[in-house]
């Protein structure tokens, strides 16, 4: 049996304050990083599926619990 | 004056424990996803930069800053 690969990719919507983002931004800023404007940090979740998973089922999954959509946006990548 | 953007991925090596995952994997199987083997769990900054950001600069801040090189690994993606 073949194992299946996909990656969830969680961010925050772009409406809603990311502290974690703006400290990582100053802290850049503070090492003498100064071309950084900002930032966001998200999320990515690893799968390690059997091949009878689907996309669908994927997608289902992060609804479900590995984002909030109430306040993250959230993308599949699927890779046999 | 144009905005840059970098995508740091930051992932923990395969050798390294992640027991973020294993709980991620055994929720899914409690809620019926039995398709899912296991999954791992991971960060994504995303870099907002002014346009004389480089990717050498990029790469350099994630080494330092973003991921932890003893147990992370990282990968960098710039996108104008």
């Amino acid at each position: 049996m073949k194992l299946k690969k996909a990656r969830v990719y969680v961010t925050l919507k772009p409406t809603v304050l990311d502290p974690q983002g703006t400290t990582v931004a100053k802290a850049l800023n503070h090492l003498g990083y100064h071309e950084v404007e900002g930032a966001r940090v998200g999320k990515i979740i690893e799968l390690h599926l059997s091949d009878q998973a689907t996309r669908a089922r994927v997608e289902e999954m992060a609804g479900k619990l590995l984002a909030n959509p109430v306040i993250e946006n959230f993308t599949v990548e699927m890779e046999e």
